[in-house]
C-alpha cells in the first residue's frame, strides 16, 4: 500500500474502462505458448523490462499467473513432471521466504517436496529445485545459487524468485538472465489485489508445462487483471522513471527513520547492504528492501519482543533462521508506517518498564 | 461467447471504470472466513440466487475461486486434509467431465487420487469423494449422489458442481441445498475470460480450508474480476429476468437447430430430455445443455466421424465413456454455430462418398 499515494495523484490517466461483452472469452493468443496471455500485457512486461533493463526478456517466454505464487508451483510442476519414484528436493538458502514450504508441501504432491535449507542440503541425494530468491525476502540480501556453486551437477534446477529486484529496493546492477525468473505486479507497482505475476522462461518445453499447470488450476488468469497490469506497466515504462523514482526516495526515507530509531533504541540489530552502482539511476545506492530483518541484539524472541509493543512481525523461525530475528514490512500505509516506527521507539534497551532489560 | 451479443447491446449499463489507485491491497473482508471476497460481489451472488432459487445461499460462506476449476480442487483439499496414510478416493460416475481426472491427479497428490467411475467404485474402499455434476457435462442429465445412495457410509464426502444449473440450461425445479456447491461466471454468464468461480459452502471448517488453499495456491483471487463479476451479475439480477430469457430462447432455438439435423442426417443419437416445471419460468421445458452429447449409432468413433468433417470434438474415453460418443460445444459464436451445423449435416448414413456407410 505504500505506493498508492503515486497512483492516486495520476488521477485519470491510470483509469480503465471494460464494457460489459469485453474479455469473454478464456482464450487470448493462441499462437503463444501461453495461450491466454493477453498481447497487450506480454508487450507492457517487454517494455518494461527494456527500460529498466533489470532481466533479459528478448527470446524468452512469458507465462502469466495469478500472482507469483501460483508460478513458483507451476515452475516445480515444470521441472518435476512426469517425476519418478521419489519427490524431488526443493530447497532455498535460509532465511528463507516463509512461505515456501507451505506452497510446496501443502498438497503432499509425489513431485516434489520442501527439503529446507540448500546450505545444509546433501547434493550427493541427487536430483534437486534451488529457489534463489533474490534481493531475499525476509533479508534483502543479494542472492547467487548455493548449490550449483559447490556441485555444478546437471540434475540441480534453479528458479529466480526477483520479485524485489526493481529499482526502489535495490540497486539494478545488470540484466539478469536465468532459466526462469518470477516477476510479481505487487512488488513492482504495488498491485496486490489485481494478483499478477509473470514468468521469464528459457526453454519451451518448461514454458509449456508451467502453462498447462495454470491451464489445470485455474484456467488461465483473469483477463482484467492481466489488462489493467497493461495499463499500469505501461504508465511505468512511459512516465520513465518517475514511479521508481518515487518508490526509491518514499523507501530510503522510510529506511533512514527505521535506521534511526533502531540505533536509538539499542535493542536490535539491522543488516547493512553495499553500495552499488544502479545502471538504472546511473547513482550508487544501497538497498532500500520491502521488509526488515531484525535481529534482537540480545538474542531474545524478536517476535514476542515486537508483540509487546502491539507490533505485527513473523518470527526468524517461519524463515528457516533463529527466533532472534523477525521481519517486519516496510510497505505498509503511511499512517501504519509511522504508528510501527513510534511503538518501535518504545522499545528500549535496558530501560523497559517492566525491568526485562535492565542491565543487559 | 454464445452470450456476447446480449452484453453488447447492454452498452454502458454494464461498463465498468478502476482508477490507477483502486484495489491495491490484498485483503478484502478480514471479517470474512474468505478474506479476500469483495463485499459487494458476495451481496451479487446471495442476490442473485435469490432471483433464480436455484441454491440456497442464505446462512452459507461463500468462497469465491479463479475459476470453479481452482475451487473443486479447494474442495478436495479441504475434504482431505490433513490426509491419512493413502490418498482418498475421488470419483464421479461416468460420463464425467474429462478435466476432473487431470484436475485430480497432475500434481500426484498424497491426500487425494482419482479412482474413475462412481458407478464402478468399490464402497468397501472407505472413504471417498463423489463429485455430482447437475446438469451433467458432458450428457447434460441431471445427477444425484451415486454411492450415497447404495451406502449411507458416514466417510463419503461429496461435492456438487452446479455450474449448469442456470434457467437457460435446465428447468429450476428447486434450490439445490448441499455441502459444498460450485458455480462459476463463465457458464451462468458467459464470462469466461474474468476466471470467476464460487463455492456455497455449509461448514465453516470445510470454507476455512478452502479459502486456506486458495491462500497457499494464489493469495487470493484477482480484485478487477471480483468487482466486474459483482456488476454483471447486479445487472442479471435486476434486469430480471431478461438475461437468462435471452439464453434460453438462443439454447432452445440452437438445439432445435441440432435435432433437426441430427434427425435428417440419421447418423448419431442424442439424449431426450424429460418435460419439467421451471419455477424461474413458469412453464414446463425441458434442458438445453451446454454441450450436446452425440453418439454413434453404428457403434462408430464418434469423435472420428466428426473430424473427418472438421467438426472439433471430444472423444466419449475422455469421459470414461465408449468412443461411440462425443462432446461437442453448444456455446460458440453464431458463426461457428452455424458453420458446425452445416458441416454436421453433410455427414450422412449410408450415402457418404467414400462408401465407409454403404448398406450400413
Amino acid at each position: 500500500m505504500a505506493f498508492e499515494a503515486f497512483w492516486r495523484k495520476l488521477g485519470d490517466k491510470c483509469t480503465m474502462v471494460i464494457s460489459g461483452s469485453d474479455l469473454m472469452s478464456y482464450l487470448s493468443d493462441m499462437g503463444n505458448v501461453c495461450w491466454f496471455l493477453v498481447p497487450e500485457l506480454a508487450e507492457a512486461i517487454n517494455n518494461l523490462h527494456h527500460v529498466v533493463d533489470n532481466a533479459v526478456s528478448d527470446g524468452r517466454h512469458i507465462v502469466i499467473g495469478t500472482g507469483s505464487t501460483q508460478l513458483y508451483q507451476a515452475a516445480l510442476y515444470a521441472l518435476s513432471s512426469p517425476g519418478g519414484p521419489e519427490p524431488i528436493s526443493v530447497v532455498s538458502a535460509a532465511p528463507y521466504y516463509s512461505q515456501y514450504p507451505a506452497e510446496t508441501d501443502y498438497l503432499r504432491s509425489g513431485l516434489y517436496k520442501w527439503d529446507g535449507d540448500a546450505n545444509t542440503f546433501d547434493k550427493n541425494n541427487g536430483a534437486y529445485i534451488e529457489v534463489v530468491n533474490s534481493p531475499n525476502n525476509p533479508d534483502g540480501t543479494i542472492r547467487e545459487a548455493v548449490l550449483a556453486k559447490v556441485n555444478r551437477s546437471a540434475e540441480g534446477k534453479l528458479i529466480h524468485d526477483l520479485a524485489y529486484y526493481w529499482p526502489q529496493y535495490t540497486p539494478i546492477t545488470g540484466a539478469a538472465d536465468h532459466d526462469i525468473m518470477l516477476f510479481t505486479l505487487s512488488k513492482c507497482t504495488g498491485h496486490a489485489g489485481s494478483r499478477i505475476g509473470w514468468a521469464l522462461v528459457k526453454d519451451t518445453e518448461v514454458a509449456r508445462k508451467m502453462t498447462r499447470f495454470i491451464e489445470l488450476g485455474s484456467i488461465g488468469v483473469s483477463k482484467e487483471s492481466q489488462l489493467r497490469a497493461a495499463k499500469i506497466l505501461g504508465i511505468v515504462s512511459d512516465d520513465y522513471p518517475n514511479f521508481f523514482e518515487y518508490g526509491r526516495r518514499l523507501m530510503s526515507e522510510r529506511w533512514n527513520m527505521l535506521r534511526q530509531v533502531i540505533r536509538q533504541s539499542g535493542v536490535f540489530g539491522l543488516p547493512e547492504y553495499p553500495l552499488e552502482y544502479c545502471n538504472f539511476t546511473g547513482k550508487f545506492t544501497n538497498s532500500h528492501p520491502g521488509f526488515a530483518w531484525l535481529e534482537s541484539k540480545e538474542d531474545e524472541d524478536c517476535e514476542k519482543l515486537l508483540r509487546a509493543e502491539r507490533i505485527m512481525a513473523r518470527g526468524g523461525r517461519r524463515f528457516g533462521a533463529d527466533a532472534k530475528y523477525a521481519r517486519v514490512s516496510m510497505l505498509s500505509r503511511e499512517e501504519i508506517f509511522n504508528i510501527f516506527l513510534e511503538r518501535l521507539s518504545a522499545i528500549q534497551g535496558g530501560s523497559i518498564s517492566n525491568g526485562k532489560h535492565l542491565g543487559s
